[in-house]
């Protein structure tokens, strides 16, 4: 199993995230690009840090829009999700490039993770500019979405994602929150513990679903993303389930 | 002889410049990245532009001021600077490599184009980042700046540029101007000539000063900037000038 | 009947519109204030010259989207826009202010004036921040929306409007277009002759449908902006129909 | 004497300060305006806690750059400092004036604050939008500066400031730090008290220098800025020195 959080989240003078201490716990970053969170300086020093803890990094591509945290919908055209997620690779890239390293993945921030996971020509935009820049990104996302067989069949690699810090309806779909509550570490443990053994994951009417994953994801905006993600790793370790990144899997 | 221009400098509905007729006659265009001018699919449309008509390409990176379109000097850190450059060259690179071209130059833009001429933390932090991206990066600069040693101690390719439709002081400076005015294309096309033959240039007080350069450069966002370059082109050509962009020299 | 035209959408370089040309036939203009277009520089400059020829000025009200001009739909709170709107009225009430002016009217821009037509979370709150900030401010709006009939039961001034360069369906919608065309300045006054006269427009398929206006609007961003407002301007005269602005009907 | 705090620095997702505990030891708040921090819901809530508390409203106004915090030195224009500076003040007297409230000062942020402090140019432009918007309003500028001899004869409410929670070389002069450091309650509520009883403070050097103010200062984004606006409120109650807002002194 991986485990991935969102690195890279400060934007300036404001501070989003404990990376340093994230960091040291996971195997995946999920590195914002500028458009709806972090600037240039910011993504560099991220890049240098996931080197530093061996972690691998994706991009974490979003909406054009800091103000709303890439949470709020913007009916852009299918053409400016295509060019804005080559911009966003293309920009991570050059950070990973100067320290020799290559891209592992890419994932849909907020609430486009929505857009292109449910809607045709979005999940199309996006998946043609993956496969236009490397077709070789793995990309995160829940299995069983419209975009998961679109991808599948472009021949690209779908990484099957859980989000064990969220909560998930009966229909496999998580909410949207604006900003991140406090979770319990051994809650959060306990939930990506069941997805890896079990895969399944309880949803907010206490019914079971099925939840098989590739990946497990935590926010790192949560107030305890550090203790949540040292918590996941210790209880996998226990455990005996291996924690790798998908480049290494 | 090198004939480079600005291009991509619209932005959503604000469209500047005459991209498609200017591209015809030049052999270099300078591609906003997204800072001072353009977005990414202006980006996008502007390399397919190139593409079609055969023109190398190269990073116009600014600082970020889109109101100020990268002419108001902001003080930044040479650490904003290295990364931002970086940035800019990342997301260029990303529409160059999904069309199969590769980037030719990187030239800054407007008041950076100053700063990093003169200025040693800047023109270090500057030309790192280019080291760093691509150490085989042409770099449009004047020739005999701060900037221009530096590089070529750092063993980077100093490609010296003259502004044909600015005018320069007798120390060789040119003036900045927040609004290109239209300048007549022979008179542009002319000192184009001298340039390319005399390897001089006319002041505004009059003299004439050593002008040898690699490549003459107009702006793409006044008015007649298609007429200028179509009369440089045709003088150069009835005069037996060479023109060929940096990489084909 | 009241002639409105949106003015002062030009963004520091980038220039758009001819607004010294119109301002001189029309009776209300509606001026960005910096969300979808402008800046502070443009608002000054924009409401010197309704004063220079006595045109009543109104905000324009967008969305805070530069690049997508504001006619791309994002998701906002109405908590959002009621916030966003009383800062654009007060911050364009500033240059009125300074210039012994007072605001006459509100109108919103692109796509948020489709938003709080028909939903009535929206119209709720940009009707709320209207009342709020000025209740004897006019509001422009189709005549008949869910906005309309929500802002006269709060007493406020409706002004029904019909938009005589654009396209209408047979519903009474009009059609949203990113970039305008040109249309025949004879066509578009024809247009705003019947709705003064006849208290009809034609729609693209063709039929008539009801129009009573209290103002008829161009858009400035086209490129024959001046033009058509002089011949409505011109037909008006001739036919002796009154072109006032809506304080002084 | 005044204690006079920035307030409203969040931005969106982004949250900066601990408002709510600051605002109840404070007489005046400085509320940033959306150009080097906030947004309009930011505030619209700022200006509803300052009332909850009492607290008098002044407008923090800024360069255009939330990336730098409106800490990076720009070189705009004299107008464009003009019309930003009405543009903020407009901006926020929206959300004063729908709830009844009146501005009572204005203060310029970050670098802007030693901008028009130093610069003629600058210091015109900025008295100059104060003066047309309301002339009523105090402007909060150390005592001496070149602003400060413009402001009293053109006749406006100078207030001299003291940052108390900044280091002062022995010219009188702050240093800018980026991020703030926390500095001990004990520490800087002495130097309150010193400001207040003896006019005086100390420098990095060690020296006593003059400092008569009628508002000290402290910055609400240090970590501890609750505690330490306590201490000092509680030393001045001890010492029996009134704190009162400038309109009330």
């Amino acid at each position: 199993m991986d485990l991935n959080v969102d690195m890279g989240e400060s934007f300036g003078r404001y501070k989003l995230g404990n990376d340093e201490e994230v960091m040291k716990y996971i195997t995946s970053a999920n590195v914002a690009c500028g458009f709806h969170a972090s600037d240039s300086l910011v993504m560099f020093e991220t890049v240098l840090l996931a080197k530093k803890y061996g972690v691998a990094v994706g991009a974490h591509t979003g909406l054009e829009d800091k103000r709303g945290f890439g949470r709020r919908r913007m009916d852009i055209t299918p053409e400016e999700l295509k060019s804005d997620t080559l911009y966003q690779l293309g920009a991570l890239d050059a950070f990973l490039k100067i320290n020799g390293m290559k891209m592992q993945h890419v994932k849909p921030h907020g609430i486009l993770y929505r857009m292109v996971s449910d809607e045709e020509k979005y999940a199309e935009a996006y998946l043609d500019a993956i496969k236009m820049f490397d077709p070789a990104l793995f990309v995160m996302i829940p299995r069983g979405t419209l975009i998961w067989q679109m991808g599948l069949k472009m021949g690209l690699k779908m990484s099957a994602e859980i989000l064990v810090d969220l909560s998930y309806d009966d229909n496999g779909n998580w909410v949207l929150e604006r900003t991140k509550k406090a979770r319990s570490p051994e809650e959060v443990a306990q939930r990506a513990v069941m997805v890896a053994v079990d895969k399944k994951i309880n949803t907010i009417s206490g019914k079971l679903i099925d939840a098989e994953a590739d990946t497990v994801c935590c926010h790192g905006d949560s107030p305890n993303a550090a203790e949540v993600v040292r918590k996941i790793k210790e209880e996998y370790e226990r455990l005996g389930i291996p924690l790798k990144s998908l480049v290494n899997s």
